[in-house]
């Protein structure tokens, strides 16, 4: 049983003002809160029906945070899907300012996606989802970018939210502050397929419609294109969907590095 | 000046029973509209703001289609979109129905994308443009799929649905006629990157969720899966998204196609 207050406070979950006044956000279905328990996000809480609850339960459970059943009735005002499931999550966002020092180590040790004003929903949480395929764990996002904890971001990670750190901040401040390489999609730039791709560095991804801002191009090292076959053959599309885009870097990245050497399974201490 | 029929006309054609019964559908957009200009597709009319035709008429132009002057007020009546452009199309939908033995002929000389189910609209639009970049001109969709002139789809298209054909069909008909190899995208596949691809045949690509239909998997020659990086590090996505997928795949072909010898043009069968 939910109270009016409770509902209100939920459904206001929707638009930003609200999301960064209670650093709250919500996440919907079961694949995706299934995925945040256990995770490193806080739940506030769990918002289920009482056939969800009986399934998922486990007996004599500890929940590790409250759970409310709710009627469907309920689930449907406090719901941004237009058909509502069987069980919401609200969970409290993640601090995610991004600190220059941290970020620049980081790039030396591991692949970081950096992305300058995506400003599509369904973009951004398709990358969000692209990056937990291929073991990428955190991206910077520009701070004019679509808001990470907007429902339809969240929706369309499928889960992915709950493992990949989305931090925001200043590219400006943060790529000028590393040593390791900056790669950059641009066009005119040279195949990825001929470029030596390193395990670790910063993929820049540009805006929907401009690509890179002017203000980013000084700190890229390494301009790469995706070479469109449809050049010598009928195509002529002028260009590929953002979050496209960035799975056929991503997928170059690691399939070059898998290609020169097996993972690095991380070194044990030699007790004998 | 547009009449009230022809306002209610260019409006219906939001509507999939509209577009079937009266074979037209619209584009909106300068991209959209331009790339349809001069294109296979057969225009019925474009409908454009003062201004749009201030900048983009040719002077003394020979219209190849007739061209109506409308107030940003009609505009707003006849566009599907919440932001209406400065122009939009009304064009002739193709005669989309694949022939079983022109399909067969064409996947033994180039390749061919066939999508089992896919329920999205701009998962089907993405894919077309994906198609296009990569040079691939033929797209044979599933009965059961989103209609390719949904707005949305041919919004997301980018100006692609000019150039790449898409034909409906039984794809358990089409796909049993098929000499050539038929790619599969399945998990416990082969590794994408272990397999020799080759610059012909089909490459089937399943519903979001329930990936490709039981009744299609005895088509498929060769299996493949996209290699998730994820799994020997931290990332646990469970899926892609099917355009995300599809344009992994996509590049692949090319990028081994393009290292074993320079790209042939390839001869091209008509379908229709």
């Amino acid at each position: 049983m939910l109270s009016q207050n409770k509902i209100k406070l939920i459904a206001s979950l929707q638009q930003k003002k609200f999301r960064q006044e209670l650093g709250l956000f919500v996440a919907e279905g079961h694949k995706l809160v299934t995925d945040l328990i256990g995770s490193r996000l806080r739940l506030e809480g769990i918002y289920a029906t009482t056939e969800w609850i009986t399934a998922n339960r486990a007996p004599g459970g500890n929940d590790t945070c409250s759970l409310t059943e709710v009627t469907p009735r309920e689930m449907a005002r406090i719901s941004g899907l237009s058909t509502p499931g069987q069980v919401l999550a609200v969970v409290h966002t993640p601090q995610s300012i991004a600190d220059p020092a941290a970020v620049s180590e980081l790039a030396t040790s591991e692949l970081i996606l950096a992305l300058d004003e995506i400003r599509d929903p369904g973009n951004l949480g398709t990358i969000i989802r692209i990056a937990d395929w291929f073991g990428i764990g955190t991206i910077l996002l520009s701070e004019s970018s679509v808001d990470t904890y907007n429902p339809k971001v969240v929706q369309a990670t499928m889960g992915s939210i709950a493992r990949v750190r989305v931090t925001e901040g200043d590219l400006a401040v943060l790529l000028s502050g590393i040593s390791a390489p900056v790669y950059g999609m641009l066009l005119g730039g040279e195949s990825l397929y001929d470029h030596h791709l390193t395990q670790h560095g910063v993929i820049l991804v540009g805006n929907e419609s401009r690509g890179i801002s002017e203000d980013l191009l000084p700190y890229v090292t390494d301009k790469l294109e995706i070479p469109a076959w449809g050049d010598t053959y009928a195509g002529k599309a002028e260009s590929l969907n953002a979050s496209v885009a960035t799975a056929i870097v991503c997928a170059e990245f690691r399939r070059q590095c898998s290609r020169r050497s097996p993972p690095i399974e991380p070194q044990k201490p030699q007790i004998l």
